[in-house]
């Protein structure tokens, strides 16, 4: 039991330091002396620091699928609960000074090129959320909020790379006008457009 | 002379080290053994590694501006320069196993949350592609390719912020989809949303 607990407090902190230091800037005795664990008995867990974040992106990805999930119960329109994923997502870039945000892009920026090795991992989790928001998309289409005949998946890649990118703008200005422009872009030009002729007045009001 | 030199050549390492390795994991000893310069000397042109990067940043963002200007020079089209604009940002971008980038969307990520004295230099990198893509984006209205009353600084700021967050999807995927699916979704589908009626179907078809 201990040994588990151990295993989930250091990935824990590993989240949080990762997410606000980066990877190169946080060592193995940050994570463990954030997480009240010995140094030595790191290594019973994880084979390596690399080790260690390849467990913190699987853990990252599992919980903002799940936290997507929860946050979207109970609105009905697709199309909002999409609006509604991409303010939560702004809420979060933006608490505490823009010094978390989404671990996956912060990452990426950091390793993908030079640590080839992280790149599956990566990809998993911007697919696994990328397919979330194309379900979405897909409900839109099937309920005529927008025209059919769109590919899905394509569509929630872009609103993906979009948002991610409006994220790290914010993160650099230390405002959050990068990701209100986005989502007036998203909502108020880009669907409108796609929306069935008949319907795009409407949603352009939404 | 020499001295000039000598700051030249440490700045020219600054973009290749910055960019590959990231700012945490670059120290000042790399940069002067890449530079070829006494590590006791880097201290009389920059009065810290934050001075240096700073530095950094202001030639990223005057070498980027003039490269624009070079690349899209002789094309006649205003939104065709934009078109070629990204494409030279994805060859950049995919090039040596996706090793380099944009400078400016890896250190906001690595260094914006934490470092906020670096947000000023960061902001102004981008607002400086803004500024150059807005022109266009303005120019694009004058001629009738996008109707009148869009916003370009808008609008401008939207394409640049959802390019670099598809630079970093394509970095974590290991290939260029998520950049061509942008320049699908900016090309294709938003700017001809945003043609006047009459030239919808010519733009569509560029």
């Amino acid at each position: 039991m201990k040994r588990g607990r151990h295993r989930e407090d250091l990935i824990e902190k590993g989240l949080q330091l990762f997410a606000t230091k980066g990877y190169s800037a946080t060592g193995v005795l940050d994570i463990t002396e954030a997480a009240g664990v010995p140094k030595g008995s790191f290594y019973n867990y994880f084979q390596s620091k690399e080790d260690f974040a390849l467990a913190v992106l699987e853990q990252y990805r599992s919980e903002s699928q799940q936290q997507m999930t929860e946050q979207l119960a109970g609105v009905e329109s697709p199309l909002q609960r999409l609006r509604l994923f991409f303010e939560h997502g702004r809420a979060k870039t933006c608490a505490e000074d823009f010094s978390g945000g989404c671990l996956a892009g912060r990452l990426a920026q950091e390793l993908a090129g030079e640590q080839p090795s992280f790149r599956p991992v990566l990809d998993r989790v911007f697919g696994c959320m990328q397919g979330q928001v194309a379900s979405l998309l897909q409900e839109a289409c099937d309920r005529g909020e927008i025209r059919s005949g769109e590919n899905a998946a394509e569509l929630a890649g872009f609103l993906l790379s979009s948002w991610q990118g409006a994220a790290t703008r914010a993160k650099a200005a230390g405002h959050d006008e990068a990701l209100r422009v986005f989502e007036t872009m998203v909502f108020e030009r880009l669907l409108p457009s796609l929306a069935p002729a008949s319907s795009a007045t409407a949603l352009a009001a939404n």
